[in-house]
């Protein structure tokens, strides 16, 4: 674990609240008590992060672990004095994993490789499959394959996810895994393996959803580690080597053979929820202000980085808010369910609010290392509400950058129909070491980055929740 | 991973050999041909070491991975031109890992707990068990214990421990895995589970073997990762807290209760060996220099660092005093079999060799990171001696320490009947991160830091083997 943030930004922290009131935001009246709360420093965050993943752990969305997670959430939420504190259900398809293994069988000696189920995978049946591995450097590489090279084999997909602080590789990297095994489906794939997404060396692999088309018939697909990657690929050069050698001799070898047993199951259609809570704001004709999480999580860490923290973080500086003054527009805290297999919460959200009026929207899901940027995208007539935010999170080592927010998964059906939105990029640098794996578990957070997070998050929500409707819709 | 190695120790890695020729080692000649071999650069030890791990992998002793490695060993020794190279074999009795699950079970929802059986653990059967938690800060406080706090119970040993460049801690945080399912036996305890033996922060547990006296019925034994064992305690200290409240009230709660599935088996008495090999030295009335290492891994990584590094060193030594003319003294080469699992191999040289003179014994089984400090244990003759191979490492930033060499697991029985010995220590700080854990792997290996112990290696083995009778006996 790295714990980078400076003795300075850390001394920052501590005089956050207080620093509302500075010039900075003249045109906002700093909230009462402020000053005092920042003093007292900060562990709800924390104490958020720890409990949740220590008294729950996983919780994989439309399972039992992910409805106490829940009602957890609702007791919480209403026992720090929330208002309006209510689950809204929704149905969701389940899939859980099942047994998860795999053997590198041929050309060497049988040798064990850590695998994980990717969501939606089909099952090899409980005596499993082997075959062939037709090796493809990217997920480029195997769409340009013919279709001889694939039939009937276990795809390998390589592809070393590279960090990054604003986590951009996601997107390139991550197509082996959203969409590699529907590829291969088509071209008659017997499975796909992919080397997992993710920059860490450790034999932890990172678990995730897939996706197959409609009409596309799922095959097994799982991800395995990098160091399980780089010995498939070592153990491959050697197989192509070994036979082209041998070839001269005049028989031809076994190739790189791998065996799989994957037995995940899709349990049909099952509850999940949204857990929302409220700081009520003074004025009832004013849109609220959206901060976001998801409560749900992959099932081989306790879902600490991804996503207690994020809940941790928006709701601590809900709370500062509320602590500080009743703000004169809504603050309405969106814990939401099922993010992980496929933004079912997010999606639940839209359907039943996405009518009503949102001021702007926020989403805490990139980990708890430090906010480091700040992006906007906002109607013309917040400009000036723009620069006083931007300027309020300089103290924090905070910039702003240039490109519009995106908002995060759940609520990006919002930000999709028009809500304004913000970001508070997170440092992603050590994120992808972490995420879905086994991991993600509490002792990754670093508590003084997790405070810079609830700092940063308080002085931006105390200004937007008390920001004019000629700012805001 | 970190690679420390500073490039000043890169540059003179690079010009090694040619250092025999110093007059640091005035009264010994420079082996001829050494300042070549030196340019040359080494990727001996590196490609023993990724040729091991690669098409070998996990070599358990006693299975018949550890006697593929025996075979590859022969070959691969033959290959390099050493000479009386040879498989001489042993009877061990062997135990190999079965299932391995465990859960967290009350007082909150299961959670899965990252856990590996230790050797000689007795199977739960594949039904498991379930029991209470007997918390126990470390092993002393388990031996202090009256026998109702254990009796009927899973023991936990915490203790989490400290890295040390020396790697001296493991003796003291061990004894909870050498010794403590032992005594949790003798007091009636249905199991063991400990925090592994480990300094890391991931969820691979570290497995080892741990020892039952004779009469003592062995129980199963487990350890757990360092972030497991974290969420153990959390929850433990909530169950006490929970405990407390709720006896107010007039109930009992459940305390902190585990399950367990460990089915390991032991395999009754198979063969295992060591593998020898030979650089004869021109004098034949010289007894030899003795330089070992461990060809056996546990299974759970491909025993990168421990130890096919360790015989990649001493080996590429060997055959660079080879290379650079023949020495006065025979050079013995051990790759020792079946060391994991209670130092069989290093035994059974002891029973055939033991009486055979040898002039001194060194073994490298402690990582592929940079020698930092040499050790002597060597008769007064030898005073002049140990102050040229001193001066001899000086410029690889070898520092000579002022405490006895102690040898090593497998040329232990050697040391103990009285043969001299000399320790390259290397550094230790992250030896416990990755030690008998699937993350033993070739990926963390930092190639500078491996040429740097064979630099260092070949310069003290030149010198050993070229040493006079009235030095060494």
């Amino acid at each position: 674990m790295t714990k980078t943030i400076s003795a300075r930004l850390l001394a920052l922290a501590g005089t956050s609240l207080a620093l509302l009131g500075s010039p900075l935001s003249a045109s906002i009246p700093p909230p009462p008590g402020a000053a005092e709360l920042a003093q007292r420093g900060d562990d709800i965050a924390w104490s958020i992060t720890e409990d949740l993943t220590t008294e729950i752990g996983p919780r994989m969305a439309g399972t039992e672990a992910e409805a106490a997670a829940r009602r957890w959430a609702v007791a919480r939420l209403q026992a720090m004095g929330f208002a309006n504190v209510r689950e809204e259900q929704f149905d969701m398809p389940v899939w859980v994993r099942g047994e998860e293994q795999a053997w590198l069988t041929s050309p060497f000696l049988p040798q064990k490789v850590a695998i994980t189920a990717l969501g939606t995978s089909a099952s090899t049946g409980p005596r499993g499959i082997e075959g062939d591995i037709a090796y493809f450097e990217s997920f480029d590489a195997l769409v340009a394959a013919p279709e001889h090279l694939v039939k009937g084999k276990i795809v390998f997909i390589d592809h070393q996810m590279a960090s990054a602080q604003d986590g951009s590789g996601y997107g390139t990297y991550g197509r082996g895994r959203f969409i590699g095994a529907n590829a291969a489906a088509k071209k008659g794939a017997i499975a796909t393996v992919i080397r997992a997404i993710g920059t860490d060396d450790h034999r932890n692999p990172h678990a995730g959803g897939t996706n197959f088309e409609a009409g596309v018939k799922p095959i097994p697909a799982g991800a395995i580690s990098n160091p399980d990657a780089d010995q498939l690929v070592r153990q491959w050069k050697r197989a192509q080597q070994m036979r082209k050698s041998e070839n001269a001799m005049g028989y031809v070898p076994e190739p790189l053979r791998m065996k799989l047993v994957l037995t995940p199951q899709n349990l049909g259609t099952k509850h999940s929820g949204n857990v929302i809570a409220e700081v009520p704001g003074s004025d009832p004709a004013a849109s609220p202000v959206i901060v976001a999480c998801h409560l749900d999580s992959w099932d081989l860490g306790t879902g600490a980085i991804d996503d207690a923290a994020g809940c941790g973080i928006v709701t601590a500086a809900a709370k500062h808010v509320m602590s500080a003054g009743q703000p004169r527009r809504t603050v309405r805290i969106l814990w939401a369910g099922a993010e992980e297999v496929g933004v079912f919460g997010g999606k639940a959200y839209f359907e039943k609010h996405g009518t009503e009026k949102h001021a702007v929207a926020l989403e805490s899901d990139f980990g708890a290392d430090r906010v480091w940027r700040i992006d906007f995208k906002l109607p013309d007539s917040a400009k000036g509400l723009a620069d006083r935010l931007a300027a309020a999170v300089v103290p924090f080592g905070v910039v702003r950058g240039k490109q519009a927010a995106n908002g995060g998964a759940d609520i990006g059906a919002l930000v999709q129909a028009g809500v304004p939105a913000i970001d508070l990029a997170q440092d992603g640098t050590r994120y992808f070491d972490l995420h879905h794996t086994p991991d993600d578990t509490l002792d990754k957070i670093d508590p003084a980055q997790l405070r810079q997070n609830v700092v940063v998050w308080s002085a931006v929500l105390a200004i937007l929740a008390n920001s004019a409707d000629s700012e805001l819709p």
